[in-house]
């Protein structure tokens, strides 16, 4: 039996370089992956898109949270700002450091930054970073480097968390599907 | 140290209900997301789309394979097929039962069929499946679902997997990109 999900870190996702016509779907599914697998929030920058982080928050306020989604213009103030509150500054991209070998030195760090580009990323980026990790050294999707980031770093416990306030909640089935409506409390 | 993957067992995975324009993008991380973390194929179903399968399949000439990519008009005979052939069918489904509480059976069968859905999954599919797996009972998405039960399955070896026959290859680098390109062997 793996251990209960314990929220005693904070995960910040930051999306970088949205642009709000050719990204949306993948920018809503990183922002739902980061929610769904233990992280606080998701912060967008690149292209101003008021729906997209609508639509996040929406999942969050239906199927519960705590979980903020926002979006911040510059993508340095940012980094500069978690930097400033002691977060750990982790950058994903297909050609850093594997996964496998950093994972633990990440883990140790209650507060944890995790960037995710679009197409190109500035090599600023890369400077700043703590570490640039890569899930494989193979091009794929942020989401899913993402959700096995996430993943690692709880080392699955993420699975089982509970969300606080929702308002829709499934009930595991076999077969089929069943959504049971919860009154808040 | 974590053991090194072996391909003794094959996963192919079937794409449900493919839109051509809406879901490009989204199908395509799908495809290299099954590529990258060990599965051997990717088929396609839904709208025909031989763009979508050529890029698919231009990354595995260039990154190193093997791995196919292809599309069948008829889901239904997919699944067929692959019952047939002795594979196991996992449907990824926020719906299904945790994956932690059944991946321990999965990981048992060799040839597994995984299918993951788009925005509306025939009941059908539900019951054909052997199994409704979900990797948290929370919205969020199928490319972040596909990666997390494939790293489950392989239990993490499938990061350090060799691809052969590659053009390119990344050399891992603490900061900035380095490519190399090989000489086919």
């Amino acid at each position: 039996m793996r251990k209960r999900f314990k929220a005693i870190c904070m995960i910040s996702v930051l999306r970088l370089g949205h642009r709000s016509q050719r990204d949306v779907r993948i920018s809503t599914h990183c922002g739902l992956v980061a929610r769904a697998l233990g992280a606080s929030e998701i912060i967008y920058s690149g292209e101003p898109d008021p729906k997209l982080v609508d639509s996040v928050k929406s999942v969050a306020k239906n199927w519960g949270g705590p979980f903020s989604a926002s979006y911040e213009k510059s993508w340095r103030k940012v980094m500069a700002k978690y930097k400033r509150k002691g977060f750990y500054i982790c950058h994903l991209s297909m050609y850093g450091l594997p996964i496998q070998t950093i994972i633990k030195k990440v883990r140790k760090r209650r507060n944890v930054l995790v960037v995710i580009g679009a197409e190109k990323v500035p090599g600023e980026v890369y400077r700043l970073a703590d570490y640039n990790i890569a899930v494989t050294n193979q091009p794929h999707s942020e989401v899913a480097a993402l959700a096995v980031l996430l993943h690692e770093y709880f080392k699955g416990k993420e699975l089982g968390k509970k969300f606080k306030r929702a308002k829709l909640r499934i009930v595991p089935q076999e077969r089929g599907k069943q959504i049971k409506s919860l009154r808040q409390r």
